[in-house]
């Protein structure tokens, strides 16, 4: 079991939360570092398909403590700083590389860098209650953290994550929903386990496929459309010499449902 | 008349659809390779202003064909694979560099490499029956297929892109106009008609103008901002030395309706 | 006071606006020069801590003249042409490198170069009879004009965006709301005022951090996502160094609303 974080196992499906509700689970320099690790070390698991970055007492994190982080940063140096601000950032590369489709699942305070780990996942759910705000403005910093002033837009526009990222204030579930920040708003009684069954219904799927679309999703980010095609017709040609392309079609001439093993 | 689709002309418009209504349109690797070589070749024919990719026997298309793509797909050889995938990209880059809009009309199933060649093309419209699936992980593939990963998430949001190409779930019609995907949801007994009337209104625009704005929308897709303004502002110049430019303008000052000739 | 456009200050925010409303505000070779050395300027200028772009007399702009500026452009040779397009490139460029948001507040006629200003805004509010077109197309030019191919798919997505610059045609005030392109409708006599408000606002926030966020917003435009993490790094350790940011925390522990100076 990790010690800054909460990590259940159901079925392939890993499901971490932020811990101390009771200060609707901020992070800390500790929580940050081994969330880091954990999706670093997540590359090389093959044993974990998916996984759900959940709430916990009915929010999802109220982003870095302002005693235990941001008290220490206002007196650090610009090495301790860029040190600190690195780690945060590598927290987001970590998620991105993981090579598993992650799913939030967002209830309440989802704020500061709670809600980039939202918008650093792959899939977002959110109960009716969920407040994200980027609220870095609020703390006298930039919007600019951890990678917002690129991912925001292209989730839900430049002029929406603009506005966002000026202001700090709250989206609510409707607009995030309306903008194409989640892809669901489900009452909160029923979201955790709805979100763990999206991430086993997606685990049934070709996981070394899966893998590959996250890499592509990712790497194309910033090719040309030329360089996209290509990119893509060797990434798609590697997947069609797994096994898991031969058991969809044997399956389909058999008239079955595939059954995929991830290879 | 091509041989692996259907090719029609109305005035300046080309209406093409591929065939096999009764397998609901799948593709097969000779009408890849013939829609390839006619969207390359459109980029020299000078009498066609635009062109409308319609439906057939009330379906787009069901994609690359199980029994006669899927099936030798997964015999081949790395080096077969690939050419395969970059024909497939092939065709994209021909739809995207053919130097006229394309006006997408879908109905019914859309799938795979169908919904792949809505993707690219410039307009869509859709009929409310329209069932629009990147299911290349329901076959064991990955999402990222013909440039899916690059010009779904530009299209309709990063994280909207993400679900679909995650699950291969339908996007219906109604999603596509609200995410973006389609420009306009239109009866089934109209669509084909309105979108042959769109291609025909765009087509009494300037017809070089019109093959700018398409050229420059993939060139500036991965440019600095700085970039695509000189870019801009190149293309422009060059927009200004061509008589429907000043067509427009002493029609304007005649106080009558610009006749524009494409040059 | 400038001369080719109207400029009044509320505090710290300066209030700008074309002028000749009874022609619906065109722009003319002389007030695109006067607002690009205006906007430059602005970088330079700390006393200024946001920007409100506002109609006049019911419209936003109707423009590039067609008579003080097209009926010219018709008989110039590429040099020339060159010179004037660039110009109006360098003014978004102005906008984008201003240091300072930009609130657009559009009411009526916004159309052009006037619908590109808009677009070069960083947050756009709307009265209910705006009509937004970039109708460049409709004097024979392309839909690439200062920018519009880069930044309009990136505000309301790729498929709209290319419908918008074929065709010409008004978008509506609710088509930009629920698009994104607008991030509120505010009726025709409130709307100046609450833009104004609006910024006065976000300029009792942290101006120095504000800048940073409108400069990465720009800066990781084609980054890499690894790059834009890092840059993000970078930025946001610079803003830790700020005293607005100690002055957040010590606000935040005296349970007192921080009073932010902008360094």
């Amino acid at each position: 079991m990790p010690e800054h974080f909460n990590l259940t196992v159901e079925g392939t499906v890993a499901i971490v939360s932020l811990d101390r509700p009771d200060r609707k689970n901020p992070l800390t320099f500790e929580s940050y570092a081994a969330l880091r690790d954990w999706f670093r070390d997540l590359n090389y698991d093959d044993k974990t398909t998916a996984v759900v970055f959940a709430s916990n007492g009915g929010n999802f994190s109220s982003g870095g403590d302002v005693h235990d982080i941001i008290g220490p940063l206002v007196d650090m140096d610009m090495k301790d700083l860029l040190r600190f601000t690195r780690m945060t950032g590598d927290l987001v590369k970590a998620m991105l590389q993981c090579g598993k489709p992650v799913i939030a699942a967002v209830e309440g305070i989802c704020v500061g860098a709670g809600a980039i780990i939202a918008m650093a996942s792959d899939i977002r759910f959110a109960a009716p209650d969920a407040k994200t705000a980027f609220l870095f403005t609020r703390v006298g910093l930039a919007g600019c953290d951890m990678g917002a002033c690129a991912m925001l837009p292209r989730i839900i526009g430049q002029g929406r994550a603009a506005e966002l990222l000026y202001t700090g204030r709250s989206m609510t579930a409707g607009e995030g929903e309306a903008w194409g920040f989640f892809n669901r708003v489900i009452a909160a009684k029923d979201l955790k386990e709805e979100a763990v069954n999206f991430a086993i219904t997606v685990s049934t799927g070709p996981n070394f496929a899966h893998m590959m679309t996250k890499t592509m999703l990712n790497q194309e980010w910033s090719m040309t459309l030329d360089q996209a095609i290509e990119a893509e017709a060797q990434a798609q040609a590697i997947c069609m010499q797994t096994q898991d392309f031969r058991r969809a079609y044997e399956a389909f001439v058999a008239r079955e449902k595939p059954v995929f093993e991830g290879n």
